[in-house]
């Protein structure tokens, strides 16, 4: 019950402190998030640089989610995936995460192209994990709502990371 | 009135969509926002490459504000800079805005160093604009929340693009 009320306040706290004076002529917006939905408790790394930074420094390893405020396919993604409890406990405690809707300049980060959704893990010790994929030949890191059984078993490979192999 | 109640009723939409299943152990967060405090109601780019491209695209100079959020300095700023309804409304009208807590790997975002609070202006020809400064010598792209005024003039001259000076 005293969490449940330190939680309003908590919200109400963000809720004023994201009330300023001005007013767009087009209307209120809603405060942009980073998580953009994909887990409004996690703590996402802005930029591709800064959660190499946090990857290396915390010997996690790094999830990178392209994906499209529009796109469909996102969408369903989206909605199963930050539904997903497990999914959401093992992010927050064992990786790094990071959403972006646009493309970096780093080639590394699209083995097989641009597309969305596509989720591509990175090793603390900065190489991407090419080798951990989803069930599309054609697409190789994309994945569909129903594929997050195979997703979960790719965190879990994931988090064997490459320096403990050696 | 009824501008009002649509406030609420997206309001708690935002709200509604923020609550998810899962809590981290340490007890639930508010979501991060992409503004951090500077500017709800701006729409934020995430990263410099992004902000880059709808710069040009858009033909709007870029705002680069590079702060900290545990800096007592930045966090004066960005109080007043926040509440400034000019600030805010040319922001969002002629600007394409930007802010990162950690450093980009780009060299001419810091001509003279890497520190916080640091105002950096780019022009839509991807030109960073080393010419547009605050007043001091030795921190050239510092602000004091007292220079609030030589900020808004030096908005007012990145708004003039440098191709239109050729």
């Amino acid at each position: 019950m005293i969490k449940a009320a330190l939680s309003v306040l908590l919200v109400l706290v963000a809720l004023s402190s994201t009330f300023g004076k001005y007013i767009p002529k087009s209307g209120k917006r809603i405060p942009q998030t980073l998580s953009r939905g994909w887990g409004d408790q996690l703590i996402w790394a802005q930029t591709y640089e800064e959660a190499l930074y946090w990857s290396r420094s915390r010997n996690k390893p790094l999830m990178v989610l392209f994906h499209l405020e529009d796109c469909p396919h996102s969408k369903a993604l989206k909605k199963v995936f930050s539904e997903d409890d497990k999914i959401q406990k093992m992010l927050d405690e064992d990786f790094i995460v990071l959403n972006l809707v646009y493309e970096t300049t780093d080639k590394h980060l699209s083995p097989d192209g641009q597309y969305v959704p596509r989720i591509i893990f990175v090793d603390p010790a900065m190489t991407v994990r090419a080798d951990i994929n989803g069930r599309y030949s054609n697409r190789m890191y994309a994945y569909e709502p129903s594929d997050l059984d195979l997703l979960k078993g790719n965190m879990e490979a994931a988090k064997k990371l490459l320096k403990s192999e050696l």
